[in-house]
């Protein structure tokens, strides 16, 4: 996609042919930086602080710091450490273990020597086949907004998302923003209510992608969504998820539950984006079985953004004596999904429908 | 309740007998500066800027107003004037309406030059009744957290709130906070869950009055609420309202809906604490009759806090080039709603039970 005019992916090879280049997504929307990662514990600490973030995107950037370890140390145990180091960094985040673990069984068969360059060209396709993923989920998507769009004669199909499941957050593409930078590029007029998202108010990235990329749109808090959705001011709910389970359980972004809550309450269509690789068919019941990340007190308390003369402040938002808890998801049950929009098509949120979509990684899981 | 130990309301008469006191809402959690009102056009800016805010504490300061202005000009023309322009700050809160008719119908009847004393005078009244509603309602509220507390044997009785319906907000004790207080007060272990309450995070007021209270909180993201009750984290739901309907609607803070639906969700109770000057008896559907404010874009794009080096600052939040759209309220409907917390007991959300309870107001609004 685009950013300032420039089309461009959220990670590169750099002209070294083997550094990698990111933005750091701490800086957005605020400032346009670039970081250019060579490490293992380069990429691990980029993961670990945020600096790039999103499921699929971070499932590269591991998969690029596994190939940089084996740069390092190109023996079996350190292949282990380094795949260890790399998958604690987002314990919530399946697609980092599931592209960790392709690296791995990938490069573990060949003569140490030969690991290294073998990593970083499977790192390579995990981008490209990402990148297509997304066109295929886009491609899936974009009728359930053309329908909707016929429907309302002409006025903007209006659609809400929840945190960024957008390119930033995948090679690009996006996940949930997919569909609607195709229906956008296809002429459809849409109007995207973005959550803000908080704590890390990531709703500002997605803004920031659609404002690029000229997607009219509004940035409303996350408390606004039942209203919004009780005005009948929503048509479609759309967000991405880090994890679906066997039964079609979604694990995403705190609130997702409750944007579900109230789109079943008013009928309003609520789907799921994801590539494959992000269904789990290890787990089975997503509120029993997924642990939930509990992230900094920090990311709660301070609150970061430009002040009226440009200078980048962190402010304290909590009074001092008060104490905060801060977990970083939530499972939207099975129930409350209209539809999964996968590569392979819109599949209901159900284990049939998932194990026949994706018969080879549900015979895998049993 | 406290501050910094000192025993206090929210609003006060001044020693020169006349002007009132209140604090600066703006300036909490992060510094305690007091401002005195002693003109009608001060009391306005105070409720509009949200310097005072609540639905009952605006209430008062209303009618205080009121008796400033009459104090300016005592005649009709001036009466009318005067409750237009104080009615006009925020037009969803009933209670400002209800306070200021009120002091109108009690002035009108007499001589204009005994009209301003009558007013302030009135306005006192509207503030004991205020207190002593509040403690009614903590009353009436606290065999909910005490039975709670029996089930669970001595363990915490997780309590989740939203916005500030403290007694910050109120003139004493709170509405939804005052059953908090009581059982604090009374020995119970309690554990508070305090929504941060985005955009204007008055949940940061909350946590500032049970921090100075010394009641057990955390302080979490409006996100988290459907997470916390999904887990079992959450016993109680206890909210206040800016406007319940003859039916039970419950307009409150926006995103108490989505709160409510988590609750029911997950059989967990949803109170709403109310002093009867909060129901709206001409209105009977909540979703199709309450007008919603849409407030400023700046409350959701800029952010006010204290930086490290103890700085108050405002920063932007969001893109500059995004679109903001911020909507203050939204309709809890009566089915969602366990009960409702009055001065005169625990209520079911019901035109029955409503109009039973309080047969003067709801025969008055025939």
């Amino acid at each position: 996609m685009r950013i300032a005019g420039e089309a461009t992916r959220s990670v590169w090879v750099e002209t070294d042919g083997w550094s990698i280049g990111i933005f750091d997504q701490r800086r957005l929307p605020w400032r346009v930086e670039r970081l250019v990662l060579r490490t293992c514990p380069a990429a691990a600490e980029a993961i670990a602080t945020m600096a790039t973030r999103g499921a699929p995107l971070i499932g590269v950037v591991g998969a690029y710091g596994l190939a940089f370890a084996l740069h390092a140390d190109s023996s079996d145990a350190g292949l282990v450490a380094a795949h260890a180091l790399l998958a604690a960094t987002r314990p919530t985040a399946v697609n980092l273990r599931w592209a960790l673990d392709r690296v791995a069984a990938h490069v573990r068969p060949l003569p140490p020597a030969r690991r290294a360059g073998a990593a970083h060209a499977e790192a390579g396709r995990i981008a490209d086949e990402d990148e297509a993923m997304n066109r295929a989920i886009g491609a899936a998507g974009l009728p359930l907004i053309t329908e909707i769009a016929a429907r309302r004669g002409g006025a903007s199909v209006r659609i809400l998302i929840h945190c960024n499941p957008g390119w930033l957050a995948t090679v690009d593409w996006g996940t949930a923003t997919a569909p609607i930078y195709r229906a956008h590029d296809a002429g459809i007029a849409v109007h995207v209510w973005v959550d803000e998202t908080r704590p890390r108010n990531q709703g500002a990235l997605t803004a920031f992608e659609l404002a690029e990329h000229g997607v009219p749109h509004a940035v409303v808090v996350d408390n606004a969504g039942g209203h919004l959705m009780q005005r009948g001011e929503v048509d479609l709910v759309l967000v991405g998820t880090d994890r679906v389970t066997a039964n079609g359980d979604v694990c995403n972004k705190i609130g997702t539950y409750l944007k579900a809550l109230a789109a079943h309450d008013n009928n309003v269509p609520f789907y799921v984006a994801l590539p494959s690789p992000t269904i789990d068919f290890t787990v089975a019941d997503g509120i029993a079985e997924i642990p939930i990340e509990q992230r900094s007190a920090d990311e709660v308390a301070n609150m970061t953004g430009r002040t009226a003369d440009g200078r980048i402040e962190t402010v304290r938002v909590i009074p001092e004596g008060s104490t905060v808890a801060n977990y970083g998801f939530d499972v939207t049950p099975a129930r409350l999904v209209t539809g999964l929009i996968t590569e392979r098509g819109v599949l209901a949120a159900s284990r049939k429908a998932l194990a026949g979509a994706f018969p080879e990684r549900a015979g895998a899981a049993e």
